[in-house]
């Protein structure tokens, strides 16, 4: 390590040890005790012994907090549809993404079920939940075009691959469950097998 | 007909024929002319020949005319789940609803092209389209509930339907298109069970 990033690691911790996380930390606490609306960028700020300067270096707003992780998301979502071998069907290639998803969010079931939680309370941020998946399903639906898929392969493939990810999301952060999210992902993938073969 | 229904008729027909018709024609000229953004109340009052005050006692606001058929939409897509024979599958029931959906939208493809422009032109629109469609796939999960199919069985079969009529609408309105929207909801269901047999 170079004496100059020892020197920045230092001044960093001393000064401003994870900002970031910190000022995510007491947001979400405060979005617990107070509900999303009720909690300032100000309270934030000061629960985090920080400025609200400092929050606004970090965030664009108070609905970031909770979103922010997820161009992150979407570039690994695409990133798996990509790699896929290249004979895989469409299916197997979401299913790909979708177990990359599922590995990427294990660790973080917990903070997944306070973030749900807290969105569940808020019509606007769920709505914007809802907006991020259908951003999703496009991306995923032109990552597959790239790969030759047409139309209206491609849009159906995303479209219900994203319906498994989302409702196998419900799943896995209900405080019963006890099942991986992996194993909850590949069960709705089969689930989805059954449902659409009865029609 | 009644005396006092015919003295009903001729007076809307003298003073007010269809000023609900009237505005919202006026309106989807002036979107389709000037853009959503830049037509305003008092442009499409003037242009139907009505007061503001008239187009306020019909609408909420601008975006309503594009949206106010949505909630008779949902009814007739959850009657249609509701009323499928009680030993259809779930996916039966959801495609009896998509058979309903695509009979009720066939006479009006020129008005859902216009509108379908519109949405496609402004973001603010189109994330309404989309939590309108989610809305629409909640409500077909809880009318599925409703008829005994547990999760996440009712929630899978209500979100790949609706990305069947998505998808399929926008197949619909393409001005290339020459199948009917019925004939188009059949394929894609049929489309849907093969990308999703193979993974």
């Amino acid at each position: 390590m170079s004496v100059a990033v020892i020197l920045y690691h230092q001044t960093m911790t001393r000064w401003e040890p994870d900002a970031r996380g910190r000022l995510a930390l007491a947001a979400m606490e405060l979005y617990v005790e107070r509900g999303f609306e009720q909690a300032t960028v100000a309270d934030i700020a000061e629960r985090a012994g920080l400025t609200e300067r400092t929050f606004f270096r970090h965030f664009t707003d108070k609905r970031e907090v909770l979103f922010s992780g997820q161009d992150q998301f979407l570039d690994l979502f695409v990133s798996a549809v990509r790699s896929a071998p290249e004979d895989a069907t469409p299916m197997e290639a979401v299913a790909a993404a979708l177990a990359a998803a599922a590995a990427d969010f294990e660790p973080r079931r917990a903070w997944s079920q306070e973030r749900g939680r807290i969105i569940a309370g808020n019509a606007g941020l769920q709505e914007r939940e809802l907006i991020k998946l259908a951003h999703l399903s496009t991306a995923v639906a032109s990552a597959l075009r790239e790969r030759g898929i047409g139309e209206p392969t491609a849009s159906l493939a995303a479209q219900s691959g994203i319906a498994v990810f989302h409702v196998g999301f419900a799943e896995w952060i209900d405080p019963a469950n006890t099942r991986s999210f992996a194993q909850i992902i590949a069960e709705g993938l089969a689930a989805l097998r059954v449902v659409t073969s009865s029609a």
